[in-house]
């Protein structure tokens, strides 16, 4: 993401200067610590280019972006706890690192956090921001909900668990986008547009997601390759292939998900899913929603050079390979 | 509370017309459940006062309070989960009745609802208003952590407590008069003495609410008199009571906080802080913050008549038996 790396480390550089009081010292160390374990940034990376797409200075949007940021990771802490993983890009969760209660409140008080950034941004804009990253927030957490309804579920539709994935991953990225759009005084069509762009992107990076969980190179992949079909997880790919299957596929891909041996069951399943073809399934799912944003995109009316950052930022989301 | 009964019926009305979603039900089931338990509502009537003392109408501050409110109960269920409390106002907890995921995510969800609440105050209020919103929100999760903190440390000073309870329950009261001064134009001097006013008078009533645990009548209290004493919590009076002891008294004390049997052990816990006169040294603390409180009051530049109602209701906190 060579188009990018500016911003990477103008914003790396932001979230360093983050201050955390240095008491309560179990309310806060977590913090310090799970807001430096890295990752891509993409989403305030998104409200940054939201901005500067309507000539707007990256400065300016900087406290929004940083609010998106600080909300996500605020939700990974929680959904941590909720997943009871005990890591997190090869590092420890926060409630494994300390305790539980711990997570939760340190969560909490990331949130606020969050709302104080949003609050430094200008007066005349905080209504509109706050209304969109409150219905964003909620969304998230019903999004959450649902994936954890679904793990007790027998029939989970295609239809459900796009709905499911669009609330808990995607309306985020649409907002992290509409916000530089707000900062940057954009017509509400064009904002419109943007969030449908970061939307449509969204549910794409998603269903790569669970391709790449267990088609990833795993000299790359920073986490075990196959977990969502070890832990029966439902997935796009989980879920077309169960749909695409013959009867006796299926009765093989019921007796895969009692299967104890974890490297038998995630080469066999895989083998199965290609002789299915779930995958080419999922990615042609994948180029719909990817078609969808472009002409999303298309129709914002800013010159089309203006966007090519967000093309790019788009482009390396659907051919990351981690 | 016979003056405040109006005021406390319209806020029922308006809790009970609050909006949740009919899906995800596991996410806003226990909301619905949650918020009607009842309870004073002693919070948002902050608010309505905070307001009305100015000249403004109650219902130009309702969302504002029931933002307060609403906020409340998130900690509420947050901190029960913390707490491993199974009931709440005779009913059980969220976490009991659904189970602890549910109750994080609900929480959060309540959270952000709160947030909503107060975008819906006129914008010009708005910045203010969340500045002040935000800033206590914090400081009720730093006073968590600290009460957290305290349960595993030998030496909790006095003032280490007042801290402590001043972050987890007063700010919060303060705040709810405040956002009600807001609404209304006060001057910013008004607004802190009112602020102040507030958080001196939750000062007193947590130091009632300790007292209470273990001298209620029985008959009227809604929980176990004792139970800060069975599960050896640092409150006000345990703390004054080890402060105050003779070093034979303090032998006792030791003893006492292993004792297995409950009643025995509530018992003799009595008797000795009637013998080292910890109780009575509580409510001279207390007496001190309500005086503080009142002094705090006669300042904000209003007729002496408007802060009548706000009289009365510090009253009825101060003397209340449950």
């Amino acid at each position: 993401m060579q188009e990018l790396a500016g911003y990477t480390l103008f914003l790396e550089k932001e979230i360093e200067k983050l201050e955390f009081p240095s008491s309560p010292s179990n309310l806060y160390d977590p913090l310090r610590y799970f807001m430096t374990l890295g990752g891509k940034r993409m989403r305030p990376i998104l409200t940054l280019l939201g901005a500067e797409l309507f000539g707007e200075k990256i400065e300016n949007a900087l406290p929004a972006a940083l609010a998106v940021e600080v909300f996500h990771n605020f939700t990974l802490i929680h959904d941590d706890i909720m997943d009871e993983a005990p890591k997190r890009r090869n590092k420890q969760t926060v409630h494994t690192k300390w305790n539980r209660n711990i997570a939760i409140l340190s969560g909490d008080v990331l949130f606020v956090q969050g709302f104080q950034l949003l609050a430094k941004q200008k007066s005349e804009h905080l209504s509109s921001l706050l209304d969109l990253f409150n219905k964003t927030a909620i969304e998230v957490c019903e999004g959450q909900q649902l994936d954890m309804d679904f793990e007790s579920r027998q029939n989970v539709s295609i239809p459900e668990y796009i709905e499911m994935i669009r609330l808990k991953t995607s309306v985020l990225l649409g907002c992290a986008l509409e916000m530089g759009a707000i900062v940057a005084n954009a017509e509400k069509e064009d904002r419109r547009f943007l969030y449908d762009f970061g939307q449509h992107i969204g549910i794409a990076f998603q269903i790569q997601d669970d391709i790449l969980d267990l088609y990833a190179n795993p000299e790359k992949f920073g986490k075990q390759v196959g977990g969502d079909v070890i832990s029966n997880k439902k997935t796009l790919l989980n879920l077309k292939a169960f749909d695409m299957a013959d009867s006796a596929q299926r009765i093989i891909l019921n007796q895969l998900a009692l299967e104890k041996d974890a490297v038998l069951k995630v080469t066999k399943t895989r083998e199965l899913y290609d002789l299915i073809g779930a995958r080419s399934a999922c990615e042609v799912h994948m180029q719909e929603y990817y078609s969808h944003a472009m002409q999303s995109l298309s129709k914002v009316n800013t010159p089309e050079k203006s966007k090519l950052p967000l093309i790019a930022l788009a482009d390396f989301l659907m051919k990351r390979d981690i």
